[in-house]
């Protein structure tokens, strides 16, 4: 791995706290990091090196899935962080950290690598990617990379304004856009479970499968997220992003060599393949919902408009759930559902493929209503792989389903964050968002946006701690299906 | 279910006390039996009806899968049964039997249904069916079906003179010849789990399997039954039966109906299809094994000359692997390997489906010899489906088989004899042993029989608590594959 200097935007922020911190010490303890590694923490607080590294150090101890038994090699993570107080619309300000950014290049005697982590505000993403370039710190005999969080955007014409400022300072592939469900290890295993299994490769199409079901589901409320959340509603939150990734994992086809572009090309396919909603067909495809008033785990809980924060009259999506097509060879006929939602009856990230059922013909009338079979693909919080088969009862001598299952061990599992990292660090794209991608998927959401903000479908208020408004039971029912 | 009277030879046997009787016990408590059931056991020794019925609830105790609690079901379970003594070579003292089995009807007010079952050696198969047809017994207004157990002949020959005797008494369709294999719940399961499940039935065939692996082994001795065993050997004692209808049952393809002669249509079919042998290319297909000395279980245990009641210079087989070819549009090109043996490393029947594994291509020189997709149907002692994909390990990104498994829930789990004397008594004919099959079974084993005994191929000694010779490894190797 190149030597480089990573500079971290937002290095006082919860997501550097949480994640980013536990993600790098894990690295840092793997011996995935080049060797000399440093890290140049940006702030708009005043701090020292040495209170910065404290804060490091604490992060660690509340949020590594590590137990950190051996405090030296805390201190000695930490010794790679330094902090610079910056306001970062401040063009000025740029240049001091470019100065900083070359005297480690100089002491460390290693590359001009840069690595830029915008672990900001969205509103901070263009100008800082501006000032980067303004003050020379992108002029670089090396490297540079740019790692971008979510949102990115909040309507395709924002996004595409996004993406147009950054790509002033940043070419595509420098950029490396964070969708964190693509760090999750069996998203990532997506591609080799339906291509490195010559059984399920060749089910994988429209000839055995009758639709497809992705789920996520959180227990959760609006937390104290409503100011964002009440703008952004389960349609940009989870929708345009992740919910949309999960689709193209589960639907693209690979070809014979795999790289990180084949599988993005081959997700940008899947996105051009998917039929395109118009205003006037959003009502049939999709529901919106919002939560009421219900229980969680046995805990009474508030419904979404009496939530801190959040208007009596809030029409915001808390809830959707969609039927898409994707008009291709593979999957013609073969509908996928998506559903996602705060304050559902438990908390699962899971794809569930159903194949088609000939077995009432088979059978006659011996037996009634088999089961098809199912493939869950278990995402968080448990990973797994079940199938479920239909097997006879040796006490009855009649037809039941059984579950074929695998979990994986969830010891030493890494976080998504680690992954992910890891790869940028790397400069492997496979697992980011590419503005294609993106892009896509901002053009497919868009009338449902605009639909939810006339307010031209209904809201749908379902009781917390329930799967969803009865008319997302019902957009499977019209087809003939339900959820599993 | 019909009322009937149960008549069984052989009533002091061994089969008797440790299968019969357990499994008549548990279809009882499962209410199972016709409500007026009686049994009258045939034997040579003398015992009154008392005497009996102490033998009878003396079994269950040792035997039955249930524990006994309620002492009064014993008592009544027991009352059903009556002791009759008889020479069976006495073609007068049947006379005596027909009254007493008349006096029976009678009492019980029951219709002239009579099971004949026939749990004796095999030389007094043909006597005693010639004496049900001589003395009357088998001149009944209601129904009569003849139970009989293995061995069925020694060979071709013996087999079809048996089987003309019989058929002079019986009909084929009331005929139930016991293979117990047919009777293991997860043998019965084949039939479901292939054509049950779209997934597997699609898979079921020569573009998606590489071959086929079944596996009986026992790590027990020739015990005490040299006397048969030397004569028999492992290919008249499991190949000729068990093995084939093992591969019958796994090779067969069903109709769009399922009924027992759809069934039994399919196994003669494939074996009709199996390519036949000829004396000539034996050695070709066919490996011969005789377990030497050697540990089973870290126990020292002596090799096959050194057992009591054996020669030491005997030929005979204690393991047999081979390869079939089954020449129809399913299975042209798909190698079945069998190897069944005494002293092996354990013991288990186990069916492995080997997938085609086109993913060297896919893959490139990215990884080095990915594992072929498996599906192990495990039918003893343990019964489960698992199956063997590839997944991508999230530490270090590579490739590795997991294993997604179903083990069914051993409790309340029928034994053979319940499932296979409850359908006789049923009159359903499913899992019994067809003549057809018999027949063609013994044909295809004909020219190993007599290749055995002329001494024409090498018989390999292995050590005990392998799973045999070399050369039952090499039979794969020369075909790329290995035994999983």
């Amino acid at each position: 791995m190149d030597s480089m200097t990573f500079v971290l935007f937002g290095a006082t922020g919860d997501l550097a706290k949480r994640k980013i911190y536990p993600a790098l010490f894990n690295l840092h303890l793997n011996q995935k990091l080049p060797d000399s590694f440093s890290v140049i923490g940006i702030g708009i607080e005043e701090l020292s090196d040495g209170e910065y590294q404290t804060r490091v150090k604490e992060s660690l101890l509340t949020f590594s899935r590590h137990l950190i038994n051996d405090l030296s090699k805390k201190e000695e993570f930490a010794k790679a962080f330094r902090y610079m107080q910056l306001d970062v619309t401040n063009t000025e300000g740029f240049k001091g950290l470019l100065e900083l950014v070359q005297q480690n290049e100089k002491d460390q005697d290693i590359e001009e690598n840069r690595m830029f982590y915008l672990s900001v505000a969205p509103q901070f993403f263009d100008v800082i990617a501006l000032n980067i370039k303004e003050s020379g710190l992108g002029e670089t005999k090396g490297w540079k990379r740019l790692i971008i969080e979510k949102p990115f955007g909040h309507d395709l014409k924002s996004a595409q304004e996004l993406n147009e400022k950054l790509s002033r300072a940043f070419e595509e592939d420098e950029i490396f856009r964070i969708d964190h469900y693509l760090g999750k290890p069996m998203v990532q295993n997506l591609e080799a479970l339906e291509f490195a299994n010559p059984v399920l490769q060749s089910l994988w199409n429209n000839r055995f499968i009758a639709n497809v079901q992705i789920t996520a589901s959180e227990t959760v409320g609006v937390e104290e997220r409503a100011g964002y959340y009440d703008k952004a509603g389960a349609i940009r939150d989870m929708v345009q992003n992740h919910m949309l990734q999960l689709l193209m994992m589960t639907a693209m086809h690979l070809p014979k060599q795999i790289s990180a572009k084949d599988i993005r090309d081959e997700k940008r396919r899947v996105m051009e393949s998917l039929r395109p909603l118009q205003k006037e067909t959003v009502g049939v495809h999709v529901v919106r919902g919002q939560y009421g008033s219900g229980e969680i785990n046995g805990t009474p809980v508030v419904g979404y408009p009496e939530e801190p924060g959040v208007a009596a009259s809030s029409q915001n999506d808390t809830f959707v759930a969609a039927r898409l097509w994707i008009d291709n060879s593979f999957w013609d006929g073969v509908p996928f559902y998506i559903r996602t939602g705060k304050r559902m009856t438990e908390k699962l990230t899971r794809i569930v493929i159903e194949f088609k059922n000939p077995l009432k013909n088979f059978y006659g009338s011996e037996i009634q209503n088999p089961e098809p079979n199912l493939l869950f693909i278990d995402v968080s919080p448990n990973e797994g792989v079940s199938l479920q088969l239909n097997s006879k009862n040796p006490v009855n001598g009649k037809l039941e389903p059984i579950m074929v299952d695998f979990s994986a061990n969830k010891q030493d599992v890494p976080e998504a964050y680690e992954l992910l990292i890891f790869d940028a660090l790397r400069g492997d794209s496979t697992f980011f968002a590419h503005w294609n991608e993106v892009e896509l998927s901002w053009k497919w959401v868009q009338p449902i946006l605009e639909v939810f903000k006339e307010d031209r479908i209904p809201l749908h208020s379902y009781p917390s701690g329930s799967m969803g408004p009865e008319a997302a039971h019902k957009l499977l029912e019209d087809d003939g299906y339900k959820w599993w």
